[in-house]
């Protein structure tokens, strides 16, 4: 016997303590707030997590990928969920507030609710996923692609600068490759998906907007380049008959930065970036890095792939120097679910929020689950628009007003999911 | 009572044993033989080294700042001595003749000068140089300079990219910086300085010479080049409001090559690149990398220089980028010592070697002694002009030549040396 619904009340004194709680749980040593997934202290954080999963009330197991799911079982009969959640991992020298934001909202969604006397006739899937950000072997959304059924051996196989697997560093902090492998979620119950983040960039503060309702998340290309050329001695091998491994590779980096700045919102990035030997005696043998470009035009990213390919072939071929670009599997620009989206903008006006519609530069789990699920993205504002940074920033208020948005979401989708199935 | 005066003769095979013997002492798992000054195995490879010089009938002592020297008194009474020696630390990946062969044979020379009944007026000074190779801090030559006199407290502060000061890598191999900058050798007494090592490129190989005769040793300007840019999220930061410090580097990395073509036998290199944080989906803050220009004159390192710091900055501020660009003090091109060039060439003609005059691109020990006593160089042939790399080969009749070489020079300096300090 249920007491009588009240308004749900979303309590930010817990979403803050909650978000502080987190940053305390970091790697020494390290600059701003880094809990990178495969680093030292990320099962530390995720353990308090469950902890906080289970002090809600919720059902808590964890997958052979590493997610976290925590369960309140719905009233209904039909076996058919809503699931909620983002991740609690962080890039190098990252904030305080990517992904923390999501998962400790949808914690507190779930109080909210409960305090508020709602049961949902859905099942409640609450989800931390395991490992978001790009890992050093260059993947993202570890967790979220096993989930999908798109995580592979190929992934596993992947190397970082040391040579070590990914399957070797998921073993070193006790992830067995095969049980990921096998993670797959049954999706067939999940009637949708929403997560709840930073915008990361800088739109809807411009815009005074204090949701973002997004329409699509971006795609994304990532490649390694490795060139080769040769060790020389650097004080007595001429300029002209050098193989200059680095410069083909500056060359290259300069590249991405020209081909992204010719793009409709597009961006390229560099990073990783290792010459060897170590030494400026030596004329640069090998050198690599890590790059990525990302747009909102899947027909875009293809024409910068091609662009990359060439100048990197030209940087090479002028030195002498062998190129080889490595490209993952392309994530192509995933489009949020129609109804989702539409079931959110009733519930923004409704509660009064101010709102945009947006792209997202960034990537996000709910790209992943979008090929599974009918799935929604909603966005608070991000101070200057600065993120994957120490100085990230979301004020209280807004991240209050996104959890309150996601907790209302929630209760709206529990009548309507039953028809979204159909329309997304 | 001596026996009778005999031809010196080399023992070529004790010179390759002796070679292969150190190219077993190298750093396990890195590439080619890699026996870095301040890494984990070149304290026993200099051990070694200590005992061939004992067996060598030489008196060994070790100075402050690591180097090795062994002592034949001579004959005469003057006080006076000739010095002879080289180093045997290598670079990240390098081969196993670089500096090695001017100590072996130095003390081959020590060998055959005794097997054939001579014996010196002046005292013999064998000496192995401590870690001539640019170590991690971007200073090369620190057990020779520290001999003249200028090894200082600002290279004792370098840091490496931990953090690391040079005195603390210093302190861990078991050198004590303050006795480090306190072992200036008295060089009054020393008549003449002798080196014998690989050409390291191809230019004896070219033009069919047995020996290479040194006129002048390569200047070089050293830096590190740093540049702050700011973190953002590669996803969400548009290119146009972007610091993207890898970019300001990557451009400077070009610009370094593009300085050394322009040049008369100068060379640009650089490597120990880093880019912060270690991630694709991150802007990258900061962005560094250490270089090097190489060539004959003075001036036009300074004019470089100048290049390049104009270069760095216009890479920076079209970018938002601080670039700041430290330049060790630079090493200004070094002339051997006219007499003892004249005495060497008299004895390869004597010798009936063929030899070459030229100018080395390549730092050497004799550099730096050359500031404090007249020096001389003497080069065999590098295959293909390679060095610094693990395919690095000089064949043994080309060492034993320059084995020969040494030892018939030192008896010919023997005779004149008393002259040489007025002429050179």
């Amino acid at each position: 016997m249920s007491a009588a619904e009240r308004e749900p009340q979303v309590v930010a004194d817990r979403v803050d303590a909650a978000i502080h709680a987190l940053a305390d749980v970091v790697e020494s040593g390290r600059r701003g707030w880094t809990r990178t997934a495969l680093g030292p202290v990320d099962r530390d954080a995720r353990a308090i997590v469950r902890r906080w999963m289970v002090e809600a009330g919720l059902q808590t197991s964890v997958d052979g990928a590493g997610n976290i799911f925590g369960l309140l079982p719905g009233t209904g009969s039909r076996g058919r969920s809503l699931m909620v959640g983002s991740h609690t991992d962080t890039v190098d020298g990252g904030g305080r507030f990517d992904g923390i934001v999501g998962v400790v909202g949808a914690i507190e969604a779930v109080h909210a609710l409960r305090e508020s006397n709602h049961r949902l006739e859905h099942d409640l899937v609450v989800v931390d996923f395991f490992n978001e950000e790009p890992n050093e072997f260059g993947l993202s959304c570890v967790g979220s692609r096993a989930m999908v059924g798109e995580l592979n051996a190929t992934h596993l196989d992947l190397t970082d600068t040391h040579g070590i697997t990914l399957a070797q560093a998921l073993r070193r902090i006790g992830i067995d490759a095969s049980s990921a492998l096998a993670s797959r979620y049954d999706f067939s119950g999940v009637a949708a998906f929403l997560e709840l983040h930073i915008e990361q960039g800088p739109y809807l503060e411009q815009h005074g907007s204090q949701i973002g309702l997004v329409e699509s998340i971006t795609g994304i290309a990532r490649f390694q380049a490795l060139f080769s050329g040769r060790a020389d001695h650097a004080g007595t091998m001429p300029m002209d008959r050098r193989h200059d491994a680095g410069c083909a590779a500056a060359g290259t980096v300069l590249a991405v930065e020209r081909i992204a700045r010719q793009g409709r919102d597009s961006k390229g990035t560099c990073g990783q970036v290792t010459f060897t030997p170590e030494a400026t005696n030596v004329v640069t043998e090998h050198a690599e890095f890590r790059g990525e470009f990302r747009g909102p035009e899947a027909q875009w990213l293809r024409t910068a792939q091609e662009a990359l390919v060439s100048a990197a072939e030209a940087e090479g071929s002028t030195r002498g120097v062998t190129v080889e670009i490595d490209w993952l599997p392309t994530q192509d620009p995933a489009p949020m679910s129609a109804s989702v989206l539409s079931t959110l903008s009733g519930v923004v006006d409704g509660l009064g929020l101010s709102s945009s519609r947006l792209f997202s530069g960034a990537e996000h789990d709910a790209a992943i689950l979008a090929r599974a699920v009918p799935a929604g993205l909603i966005f608070v504002p991000s101070q200057d628009g600065r993120s994957h940074c120490p100085e990230e920033w979301t004020d209280l208020p807004d991240i209050a007003a996104g959890v309150t948005t996601l907790t209302h979401a929630l209760l709206a989708l529990d009548r309507t999911a039953s028809t979204i199935g159909a329309t997304s």
